[in-house]
């Protein structure tokens, strides 16, 4: 290790340089990144690849390297094919690559589309809470963030939700379905009514849309395609959060859009070579989605049978109270081994459905702590 | 293929869009992808990597993918360690892991340090004829961009520069060095009076500084730290376009200046790892940039003994001239089957230094095309 008086430049301080006024005093996003045995604080799919999928992604990128002194195919071509294949399949919308635009996960879409129809003098709204990512993406792009509420059980109040889009008129409103962290969808139907009512872009995260019995709103694709976009990541279903591949579906027009803003050869031979060998495997990973969805039917119920409020989800993550203080308690359980989510939501903790191994252990955790954890 | 009436929402025209007013009518950057014999129109490294190399990124990202479920290192220690530790040995210049920063491709790099320095309400500098995407990454960051000139030669006038830099007094300066598209370094001592004279940051784009002879400025940074970043690239000399990676080295604040607008996990855990292991194998990869000075040597007297105007070059491209009309001109080597780059500037055109084959093809075409092209 260098000592740090070694490390070149180490007198230079942050308040040395003309940083944006806005970012000082600002930390870096980011869950705590810790080795712990259990790891349920992101999201991610706890099944690793299959050796298949490994194999078949060695050999993609393999054929990839060959040409690595050339730029990748600045399109990505075959790969939003590939991913207009996948949806068009699961939920039945004919889409081709001129819908599909994919990105180093699903922040940089959501980057490109606030660059592109955001920016300074526009504003975005968001029902909180939410990905907290969005508020951040819109500062990054200098778009104003307006915070609207979901209801206390943080469900979505669609009629209120479709007044704040008419009277605030935002230029773009994030809608999160299944919302993290909360874990609640937006039925299609309501969403057709969030999206008549917007005046602006209408921007559906579904990064966790696998895991919901809920429609996508890629349905209404046809009919609200000028103001309808549909964000998607590899990250959670697919098993590929050290891949980085977020995907978005909408009308070419939004594609053409974002290829203004995005920056040329974004996405590289080695990200669209092995994404395309992930996908050809899709029924393995996408069987995943389906033990966790079955654990989470069983980790929901046995957490609310050791005394906590468990908040009704969707997704493969579970949000969870009432603590006397989420951040003491969230200390609890990483005491204990446990690594799990303080999203800041005063008295709830998140928790990341994992393997029955893991959900286990979590659960017994869970009945050690309630007693000196839970609100009385 | 999908007729073009069949694909979903393509009604919907950029028209229909709440585009930002900026972008209306603007074309996505980027030079033509065409399938031609001998392509020398971006600047990559014409060799492909060596086999040792494909076989250590395929092991490389073979030993990742098996946690392609998992996030990947958020703050990319180990390759961030392994770029210092090549720069340090090629510029003496004792950097560590907290001098470098790394992102897909230094178009990001540069995005970051725009997005946490510049912004709405302040101003970027560059020398122009340089690198296009500085003032497409001001403009996708509503950074004012004001261009000042270099010399007709396309040399620049350092005191006049410095008296631009002291009197406009912008947020960020953008120097090039070498200059792309025009090839010229620009010496440390040069370097210094610059950045002595700027009020706010400095980023010296070393993207060619392999090709040069000229001293980086990272020797500057000891000395300048407070106000000086150096970008670099793996995409020339590392034969690394297809794998996108871009960097800095700076102070350390700088770096945490940076994570403040990042996006996190931005960097795959396949890119960190391929970009690590072809890193091992510098001395191949550098091996052919002496192989591609050494042609350069060759090109330019053939090109002038031709009857070219050549623009001296440290840098694997060379500008050249004069043509009656650079865009006919273009297309007259392009119908021989060689791929060169029209960047926009008056009579002149932009040839990459290939292998000696692709040299030779393009002297063959340059010496049929001199008399009907040239300008008298």
């Amino acid at each position: 290790m260098t000592a740090v008086h070694d490390i070149l430049g180490a007198d230079v301080t942050l308040d040395d340089l003309p940083l944006r006024e806005d970012l000082r005093g600002r930390s870096p996003y980011g869950a705590p990144q810790l080795d712990v045995p259990v790891r349920l604080n992101t999201n991610e799919n706890p099944y690793p690849p299959p050796p298949e999928l490994v194999a078949d992604v060695t050999k993609a990128v393999h054929a990839a390297a060959v040409d690595l002194h050339r730029y990748p195919d600045r399109n990505a071509v075959g790969l939003r094919t590939d991913l207009a294949e996948y949806l068009a399949a699961s939920t039945g919308v004919p889409l081709s690559c001129a819908n599909v635009w994919a990105a180093n996960g699903s922040n940089e879409v959501l980057q490109q589309i606030m660059q592109a129809f955001g920016g300074p003098g526009r504003v975005a709204v968001g029902f909180e809470p939410s990905y907290s990512m969005h508020p951040i993406i819109a500062s990054g792009t200098r778009t104003e963030w307006l915070a609207a509420p979901r209801r206390p059980d943080f469900s979505l109040d669609v009629r209120e939700a479709a007044s704040v889009l008419r009277e605030r008129a935002p230029d773009l409103a994030f809608l999160t379905s299944p919302n993290n962290p909360t874990g609640q969808s937006i039925d299609p139907d309501d969403l057709a009514v969030l999206v008549d009512a917007a005046p602006g872009m209408v921007v559906v995260d579904e990064a966790y849309a696998e895991f919901s019995g809920c429609p996508s709103a890629i349905s209404l694709l046809g009919s609200h395609g000028h103001k309808l976009v549909v964000c998607r990541t590899m990250s959670k279903a697919f098993a590929f959060a050290g891949g980085r591949l977020g995907y978005l579906a909408a009308a070419p027009a939004v594609v053409d859009a974002l290829q203004l803003v995005r920056l040329p050869y974004h996405l590289s031979a080695l990200t669209q070579a092995a994404a395309r060998a992930s996908l050809r495997h899709a029924d393995a990973t996408l069987g995943s989605v389906a033990l966790l969805r079955a654990e989470r039917e069983r980790v929901v119920p046995a957490l609310a049978a050791a005394g906590y409020d468990v908040v009704p989800s969707d997704a493969n993550f579970v949000l969870f109270g009432r603590f006397a203080e989420a951040s003491r308690a969230w200390r609890a359980f990483l005491d204990r081994g446990v690594l799990i989510r303080d999203v800041g939501i005063p008295e709830h903790l998140r928790v990341t459905i994992g393997t029955p191994e893991e959900n286990d252990e979590f659960l017994q955790v869970a009945a050690d702590v309630v007693s000196q954890e839970i609100k009385r």
